[in-house]
């Protein structure tokens, strides 16, 4: 098999590509059984019953991950062809860093097979979940979206930068209201800040809130506020979908008006237009 | 009374047609009537009280629907007249399969009066709620929404598959932050799913929360990122109404330039249109 | 003082009319007032310390109430003319009843002074907070507001019914689910229903969530449903604003466009119309 | 160093001018590092550790930020040219009021050291947090969002206006239906307001509640009305940015119809423009 085919079988596939097509359903599932391993692995019971099981399937798919990882380095040539350095490119490209990341944490014990590495090992492992970033690389559905919230993008985060500041602010002055009532609840202004993420989110949880008259009264301006706030994003991509449904249905009259165009007569008065 | 008379009573009404409104009204009323026992008779006392009122009312509603059902079937072939098997048809229709799974469970017992069967009965007695989704066959109103749903549903579903994917990655990081503090409230990921949920609808019941300094900042972090989530849909559906409403004026709009076109001049140059 | 200078100062004031806006501004400020001591009186220390002030406050704005509410139906037939019964017709208007209600309450004592009436009489009083729908009466800018709301009623029916369908269906669901596990939280259907609003509004005060695994599951899937239906009636009303600000902006086109059509000449073209 | 320059210097940045960049860069740091300050001091551990780490750059915050101060008094008739007291117009100015009012407390101990003073002088310090209004002033980007606001003013305050008296008559009603059964929670009203914001809101930390039937009917229906309340606002805005995005594009069609005209035919019907 020549590297061209290798390099159209492991890019995405295109209609009647069936190969290719495999291929892409099969990475898919394997990330997808890898998460749900994730998931069961994390019941206790399970965990030490099928110890082995797990750790066979999680060699597995590091070593189907890892052989994607080296066919893709093989054909980065094929994927920049106007490119100087076309691996070292690839290698820093930001999916191929996340590709390493999900397979990185498995080869670091073999290097230093050290007991606090390994404890630091579970918590390596959860890294293997941003494979599930790599779905994004096949589902063109989300485009849509993606496009409407990178067109608000300097609107939404001037928006996000002005939560922030809300957010920082109402901590502080929190901290400073409640502070003395509460010093178990309110004992810095970083438990504060979690506060103020709880309300202004609506979240809520009712673990840290107000207990004096000042701390209510501030708590409902701020909370005031925050619906406020809240909205402005909403509100900012709200407009963006209604603004790509108009762009839609623009571009369908438009086409409809070049079509009345080629009978070459004015729309309007009908006189032929030469 | 002959066969298509039958059918018309059982279908929804037309204007003028009383006998087929009293149908209506008569099987809206029972259905509704149907759901307040239910209600009713989760109270203890009154259940125990009037069980015998609640077992007649029961059967009178269950002999009510077979015999719409039965009706229903014997008319299939009204329903669809172009169709071979119209009764077969009808069964495997969605709204005869309610039907169906609404009056199935009381006839259960008499085939196999297990006293294991006569428990599981009370669980299956909940399905007779689905009768609810009957009220929408004749609910009008309900038609802007669904079409408005229905024409964003690609969307919908992608920014809902967003939605999914992030409450995954949340409840696995949560549980790596969280699993040693808190074992009992983070034993495993699919309790973290629940807090994910519970966090990124801003529900915030508060009976699971973190409680590190890394959890607290990872929750923080998610719940900002969930308001955005959350208005994606809130977004699009938005879009959607305004889009509608755009086009039911643009209807308008359209009829009023005709009537200016049968003035036969042309609105731009005021040339005669002939 | 003729009985029509009374009734145009009595009547929202129009601009220059000084006496008519000294009487506005009079009765909003004993409508504040009156909610003032309200609040007031609700603090136990405050309502025995100052009965006395309390009591002569409560029986001048009775008085200045009921002055106001003879006033109204003296000059109803100015407000009604072509009516042939305005004062019935006056006394039995929405506004008329809402005034009667605020000061009833005050002269039942004198009426029937019995010892349980005078308990009732405390729960009455709550009805007075009803004269600050009065101010509705004296404030402009909330038509636009409303009359966006009253512009899409009739989905925002539709949208709130489906709403209620949810609610009930997910109440007899988790009442199904959870009243084995919880007979003290999930007693009824009656206690489901207050958990499936708390949860369907993401309120979630924490004083009734799901703790099998089937109802955190069933409640999962309601509260993510939830933030669809929520997003359904603030779609509609966000589509309605969008509309109105169209629409206003629309006039201002039209206005600009008519100006030009007095030139008399083709806006494109440039030739003259005639 | 003339005063003109130092005027354009301390004045917002324009391209090219790099001393004036840096002073603004300066500036902020300045901001950032002051309110980094108050997080960290607010740990007591830290506090007492490095008291005079903190005091230090304490004194040298507010040296800077009188200097500044200092420097825009001198320069105000720069700003002002065509005021006749361009030095008092600006000390009354917002932004000098807010730069006065967060260097005023380090110079008030000097005045009066008493020690109840000292006290409250904790308290007057977070002000120094209002400086972070300050970086509103170099930030561009958050004009769009203010204009927005700024347009949909006044349907937003009488919304807003809406949901003030919807608070206020919750709390009055639910005081009236729960003070009864829970005398510690609902002891008077203003209590029974921070329930209705809490609610409202739908933050709903759950540390107040309605446990009596028609305090939970009463919630349902406030907590139905209030979702509907938060759409307003949220309509107004979306609709706000939707009209924005609008006129944006229009400017460009505009533009483009312009420079379709150079072509020097009418669109419609062909024939020459001159």
């Amino acid at each position: 098999m020549d590297k061209r085919r290798v390099f159209t079988i492991i890019s995405k596939a295109e209609n009647g590509d069936r190969a290719s097509r495999r291929f892409d359903v099969f990475i898919i599932a394997m990330i997808l059984l890898s998460v749900l391993s994730i998931i069961l692995e994390s019941f206790k019971g399970l965990a030490i019953r099928y110890q082995s099981a797990f750790d066979v399937f999680e060699a597995f798919t590091v070593v189907v991950f890892t052989l994607e990882y080296g066919l893709r380095i093989w054909t980065a040539d094929l994927l920049y062809p106007e490119s100087r350095h076309p691996r070292v490119r690839y290698i820093f490209s930001f999916m191929a860093l996340i590709d390493l990341l999900s397979i990185l944490p498995f080869y670091l014990p073999f290097v230093a097979a050290d007991l606090r590495f390994l404890r630091l090992f579970r918590l390596f492992r959860l890294s293997r979940l941003l494979r599930l970033f790599k779905l994004g690389r096949y589902v063109d559905s989300l485009q849509v979206i993606g496009s409407v919230v990178r067109d608000s993008a300097s609107q939404l985060i001037a928006s996000i930068g002005a939560c922030f500041l809300i957010v920082l602010i109402s901590a502080i002055l929190m901290y400073g209201v409640e502070n003395a009532a509460q010093p178990e609840k309110f004992p810095n202004i970083a438990e504060a800040l979690w506060w103020a993420v709880c309300t202004l989110t609506t979240v809520g949880y009712g673990d840290v809130y107000p207990i004096t008259t000042a701390g209510k009264v501030l708590a409902s301006v701020i909370s005031v506020v925050g619906i406020g706030i809240v909205a402005i994003p909403t509100g900012i991509i709200s407009a963006g979908f209604t603004e790509a449904m108009r762009a839609r249905r623009a571009q369908g009259e438009d086409a409809a008006e070049e079509h009345a165009a080629h009978k070459r007569y004015c729309p309007y008065c009908g006189n032929r237009l030469d």
